[in-house]
């Protein structure tokens, strides 16, 4: 085990002061350039709740843990800078634990962050629990000189559009749980993505860069769910056209396999940190030039409507699909 | 039991989104004006370490958590703003204990903070486990524009100033854990100083706006500890006078019946977030000044002098102690 000052210590050599920090770890506040960051994010992970070590390896859960924040940055189109790390260490956190943690965390910042992005410790807080362990990151970053892209900027007539894949995160923790007679070896794509979700930091700062979304988010709880902050902000509705949906292969082989519905994990399954960008039909051009040049996976699946057409997901013939969702409740 | 979007919806309503904040809470990052913060600080609590229910009441506990990062911003002679909250709640904490800790962290804001500071909530997160809770407060401020005190200004020939009491919160600690047979209800200015500390918010902000310290930091491990951080990142040494430290009537009563040492409690006792000032004798007659016109309790208690010397404790006719302090081995 590490005690507190050797502990600083490691974190100080992982990690050194990045760009923007005029003073790190080491006295009473870390000082920052003046007007360097103005986006805020913080997101805890909690042993038993966001992670299992029977399920995920140190590194995998330090690699989350700065993953879902630099995921909320990329939804504001902007790009990610200092984090302060706050470590609440169970009794069992020895430091293989601790140095697995840390190395998946500098492994995420540098894999996952585009050129240009230092992503590194400005400062933090070390305790000791007799609990689950607690991680908190606390990450900040910059907007684009277009300004931060909201959850309240969707018009309708605007399309929406998924980058990425849609619901394999949840897929795959469904299966490192047991819930399903299948065995993990088949599924190599969904249990990565449980274990190392991979945010899109690049592709969030360009469109941002570009001014591209009139609203953005990642997909934290699932897209029916979270598509809904999108209008309860913008005061809109929407809908959503299922059979463009991106239709992961392996998710399609886990479905048959158990009998499960791909739009239930597509729509209600979270943590695949994709984005949801909102964009007028004018921008749509942009975003298939940007998607053919850098070979992102981009898909149309709606419009945002009037607000008092709410939400209504659709089947390949125009109706709406009478089911409901996490998140979403269909009112027939 | 608040479900996730009461609790942040709760949140939302007893902190209204601060001044320095364009975007609080409810979107994937918070946006803060450009320029306007440049210093952070993160401290986290955890049940059973930092706090325990039957010494420290639900609103004690808001109070401390915000009071801890309040003090750091003082000891940079910066003023604090936004801050950023994220609760990690157990089994048991039903609504009457969120509440509590909210309130408590509100009137820890309104009476600590000096006029012309709004300290209030720009985001968060929460999160629930299966062990003890855990709260995380990093609180965002802006220096002086005479700049941050840092730890590492202090020079040989600078005094050494305390701003208040030191070891009382350690003593109250002491007398709730039972660890003396004495009567709390003797000591209630000790046990006070446990349970809600009083950061030094208006004297640190003061100081450094004018810019009297050349260091400065607050007393959270106990004196003759913080003060090494100090001396560490000064590369100085320091002597301590300490019949000049100073002497609260209920720790001199408490020692008296204790038959425990006053200088163990006032060089060892921690988290009274008290601060120690350094400044060289000319700006002496400044900290005076304001010390006479704001009813400051402060004390000169000693000399930072040339690295070789080392920290030394020197009793009332000059001679070395020869005893150790928690942080402090004496070498003889």
């Amino acid at each position: 085990m590490y005690d507190e000052f050797e502990l600083i210590e490691r974190i100080a050599t992982v990690f050194p002061t990045p760009e923007g920090v005029t003073l790190g770890i080491g006295d009473d506040c870390a000082i920052l350039d003046p007007g360097r960051f103005d986006l805020v994010t913080t997101d805890t992970l909690v042993e038993g709740v966001h992670f299992r070590r029977d399920f995920s390896s140190p590194q995998d859960i330090g690699w989350k843990a700065l993953a879902s924040s630099l995921s909320d940055i990329a939804a504001m189109g902007g790009g990610p800078g200092a984090f302060f790390l706050n470590l609440t260490l169970g009794p069992n956190d020895d430091k293989t634990f601790v140095d697995g943690l840390l190395e998946g965390m500098r492994q995420a910042a540098e894999a996952l962050t585009p050129n240009g992005f230092e992503v590194s410790v400005g400062g933090g807080d070390t305790t000791s629990t007799s609990g689950p362990t607690v991680v908190t990151v606390t990450l900040l970053g910059e907007s684009s000189p277009a300004g931060p892209v909201t959850r309240s900027g969707a018009f309708p007539g605007d399309r929406i559009i998924v980058l990425g894949e849609m619901g394999i995160a949840a897929a795959g923790l469904a299966i490192l749980k047991g819930e399903f007679e299948v065995n993990a070896a088949d599924y190599p794509a969904l249990i990565e993505a449980h274990r190392r979700p991979r945010p899109r930091v690049h592709e969030g700062a360009l469109l941002g860069l570009l001014g591209v979304p009139s609203a953005m988010l990642d997909v934290s709880d699932g897209l029916a769910q979270d598509l809904q902050h999108i209008l309860k902000r913008s005061g809109a509705g929407a809908s959503i056209e299922t059979h463009n949906l991106p239709r992961h292969p392996e998710l399609l082989k886990f479905c048959e396999e158990t009998g499960t519905d791909p739009l239930d994990w597509m729509l209600s399954g979270g943590e695949d940190f994709e984005l949801i960008i909102v964009a007028p039909p004018a921008r749509m051009t942009k975003i298939w030039d940007l998607a053919r040049r850098h070979e992102w996976n981009v898909y149309d699946i709606g419009e945002i409507r009037a607000q008092e057409e709410g939400l209504r997901i659709l089947a390949s013939d125009g109706t709406p699909i009478t089911k409901d969702f996490k998140g979403y409740r269909h009112f027939a």
